[in-house]
């Protein structure tokens, strides 16, 4: 699908890296995936080396905490391991448009082929409407062995439904161009920035990746997000018993985000 | 009309086919098309020989039921005849512009023209707000004799309306390369899935295409249909007697899809 | 401004005309402009040499009254005078989205272009919101001598507000292109279709353009829309005189279409 | 990020200027920005050398006070000064669509490439939902030396939120091809046209740029947008005191347009 060019990437150099996967986080429902990679970044001091810009973000520049301010972008860091490295993308925003997801799902694609990637994680939310003492991970892939597999890292399949956005896209490009695809969703409400189904989704992550990643920080933050729903479920007993109901795991659950 | 290309056809090989006609069935009101489709795939054990990708399919992956996913997209079987061979199109989904729904046209409309079809069926439905205890078929062609002939098969003619979407847009593109067009509508409710519009739409089909189909599958499921219009009349019924009118087969009808 | 192409213009030959003008109607509020392009395209038997397709009209193909449908289209007749030739357009629609409006625009400015036609005149509707008893014509011009002889015609200007969609674009685009372009707007409540504003319409542009036509058809259909108005006010006075108000031509009045 | 063509630059001639600086006012909230930029071109009889037109702006014409129309556009002039020149556009309208947004600011951007254009500043609106006595006048930027020197000029800085739209879509271009953006927003509670509010900026503006500026004309429309502010407020003083809200300035404000 060859689409008029609307992406700008501008790369300083491409790296040479050591058979790498690829994860994504991108702002979606409860911020999971982005809080996620974010940690990541953070922790591994991943080193940034690409930025990709598009005509299709929302169209605004965003403020900066040291006041100036800058458009909307994804920003591409590579990490190295001990035998395999890792590359972390973490975006501003999804694309405003179809079109323009699907476009910058390929772009991505194209990136993961110069660099040799044979596996994109995406990182996303499984939402429930319901607050859950522990959250649970889902996961799909494009590779039934994958699938297969899902239950020795504890991670629950599914059998209908769909991945919206990015999440989906990319692996659904990928599968085209021959790249693995996972995507891993942390159970969520969908009424709050939900630090705890990333920390599920991370742990799980480290595992499928055998990969040695502090979790300190996302686990305090998981903390707030614990203690925020506490808030919110303390009112709602006030108001007369209206709790929000806890998710029921052998309920058919259908919103994916 | 060339749109810049949002569309990848991954076609195994080219099959050499015999006088084909293409039937088209889509996502829709009742999911008329769709159910009458598949249950045509299904029966005729027709054999896939394309995807079709579009960038403005809904930006989702649909998880299959043995728990991998793969991106939207139409698949296009075929299936040999006594004389005359079918082209069976199945999509999951319409595109989400109406510019990419005509590119989507030409597309099929190019396919089309590649194998030799000479008619293009498609199928939908013909939406009257009221349950129908046996529900008309109702039909349009590009070709004035083949409206002439519809009485033949039972097929009521409409002279005002529109046709929306895919259904339409098929054959009103096929008409300027050349190809014949009919789309037959299958008179639903637009409540409820309904597989008694299907059931209808292919027993004017089989006639229409001289074809040998075995519909106990469908009729199963027209049954169901059935059931679930009592179960819905009932409750209306207990309401108080605001039961969903029936259609009157006299009054000016108007939403097609 | 040179865009994708996703206009077809089938075209039999380029009819050899007189120092034409061209007259635009397309279907808008109270299809003023419609039903006047229609009625003139009638009486002067006026011959069609083009259809134009675009993917963005809307998604749809009409049924037509003998049974058979076509995607909707703009048809492009033309018409012999004494010394002036006519070229007639009327569209089953407008285009859909913003940018393809312009670009309809531009290739019937093209068309016009190639035809040798000096000026356009478009059909429009002026909404006030209100019933009037004699239809005011208002006008505007993308030349300013045009303009100030409007009062020759009894045209009322205007000097503030906008002309949106086709109507405004055509002579919008046409001024960059060097051709004059003159929109007459009939005075319309905006409720009901209004063939008195066509009517209204008419009686000016054929003074404009010193044409014979017989107008005895839009007569006929004025007085059914002024039976029409008169009723709307007898059901309004007898739900407690809210009868809607008569325009007053001396207040500002804004929305034109 | 190259696109398909849907902007046209009209332009009589490339004026010769020495180290000029861009300033834009385009129709926004409060149309704070759009009178600030029409104040100048009048006050400084800056002179027209660029029209540009857009098939993603409206699709409609304006009607100018002589009764004649004109397709929407940015109008760009050039005013002399001692030894800096300045550079003014104003717009009729921002394009509809996020991808043609990014389209113009490219133009722009362009445009001021081929200029020498080393500063752009774009003139926004800072929308607190209350009427302020003394409007504050916010900036941002692409550098931080200029967030740094903000302070010289009174003007206050931010440290989240974005701007949306062409007054950030400008800068934020802009800054990717080498240029420094300057975006100054006026407080304004987004009720009303407030020329209070462009009077804050221009004042402010008139410091940076170190530039003679008769603030007359504003000023008068500044006392029309009290008075007007009065009334409004006498209003909601007499429904029993709920008057608007004055704006707390140590409050975190967030929409920014």
């Amino acid at each position: 699908m060859s689409l008029p060019q609307h992406i700008v990437v501008e790369m300083q150099e491409l790296p040479n890296l050591r058979n790498p996967s690829l994860v994504c986080g991108f702002p979606g429902s409860g911020y999971v995936g982005k809080l996620a990679i974010d940690h990541m970044i953070e922790e591994l001091k991943a080193i940034p080396f690409a930025n990709m810009f598009s005509s299709s973000f929302p169209p605004q520049v965003l403020i900066q905490p040291d006041g100036t301010t800058d458009l909307m972008k994804n920003v591409i860091y590579y990490s190295r391991g001990q035998t395999n490295d890792l590359i972390l993308l973490s975006g501003d925003s999804q694309p405003v448009t179809p079109d323009s997801e699907f476009e910058m799902a390929e772009e991505i694609v194209k990136i993961c082929d110069k660099l040799g990637v044979k596996i994109i994680y995406t990182l996303a939310a499984y939402i429930t409407g319901a607050f859950s003492k522990t959250p649970k991970v889902f996961g799909t892939s494009t590779m039934p062995q994958i699938v297969k597999d899902f239950q020795k890292y504890d991670v629950s399949t599914m059998n209908s439904g769909s991945i919206t956005g990015m999440n989906g896209l990319i692996i659904g490009v990928g599968k085209r161009k021959g790249i693995t695809g996972i995507c891993l969703l942390g159970e969520t409400s969908g009424y709050v920035v939900d630090a705890k189904a990333s920390k599920a989704v991370l742990e799980t992550l480290v595992k499928m990746l055998d990969l040695k990643l502090d979790l300190t920080g996302i686990s305090k933050k998981a903390k707030d997000t614990e203690q925020l729903i506490k808030t919110i479920e303390d009112q709602m007993g006030q108001r007369g018993g209206e709790s929000l109901p806890m998710a029921q795991h052998d309920r058919k659950l259908g919103y994916i985000s």
